[in-house]
């Protein structure tokens, strides 16, 4: 593959790992992450989280987030790939849309809320093509960047 | 280098790091970074800040965070390195003690405030050795529910 294949397929892979979370399916969230002797390395920071490991917590965690999401959508801008000969990298900014859960309204479900987001994901050139690995999301809790620290 | 001479030597340069950061040493900060054909990919999220791109831009912002720091410190744990061919990633815990900011109890400095943290370090193997170039941590903000198991 040239680097350019290299990154479109991230690109593609990246909004395969999206396009997932988007439809709540757990087997096409797993069939983007690395397997076999990579698995214990697997390692995902949800944003707000602390640092969960291995292939089998960090679907578990998915699990779990899914069933707990009753709508997300996202649109990613600001996509940079970096492409190495075993390791790739590519940030993003998330621009998130969910379901606003306020559940004491009752029976209105069209409230949105919108969020901003950060991550880092971190492909491996495997056999089968490349795979995420590493995953960091972290919120955009300040825009404004002189009010933090 | 053999790979764990370069797993040692990364675990090193991330202390070098956390250290330039604690003491406020800012040239020890863009000694620690990748510069030259790499300089405008250098990527660095600060907690809860959105993505900073390219290393002028980075330093300026650890510039203005060292001026804005009084005391910090960190205790990493749980820190997992993994070497590529030219990529290396860094995962860890920072367990950090801050002086707390209270300045309307004026002239009492002893006041501190513990955080805890998550970062990716990515670094890159380049002819004078390994330097740092994507960064992004994040706050733990809920360490509950059920993701420490």
């Amino acid at each position: 593959m040239t680097i350019d294949a290299d990154r479109d397929r991230l690109v593609e892979l990246n909004e395969d790992f999206y396009a997932a979370f988007e439809a709540g399916d757990l087997d096409a969230m797993e069939a983007v992450w690395v397997d076999g002797d990579l698995a214990a390395s697997v390692t995902c920071v949800h944003p707000g989280w602390p640092v969960l490991r291995g292939r089998d917590e960090v679907m578990r965690s998915w699990a779990m987030i899914m069933a707990n999401t009753t709508y997300i959508q996202f649109v990613l801008t600001d996509v940079e790939v970096e492409v190495g000969t075993d390791f790739a990298v590519l940030t993003c900014v998330e621009n998130i849309l969910t379901a606003a859960e306020d559940e004491d309204d009752g029976g209105d479900d069209s409230a949105f809320a919108g969020a901003k987001g950060v991550a880092t994901n971190v492909f491996r050139r495997r056999p089968e093509g490349w795979r995420l690995w590493v995953r960091h999301g972290s919120p955009v809790i300040s825009d404004t960047s002189d009010d933090e620290d």
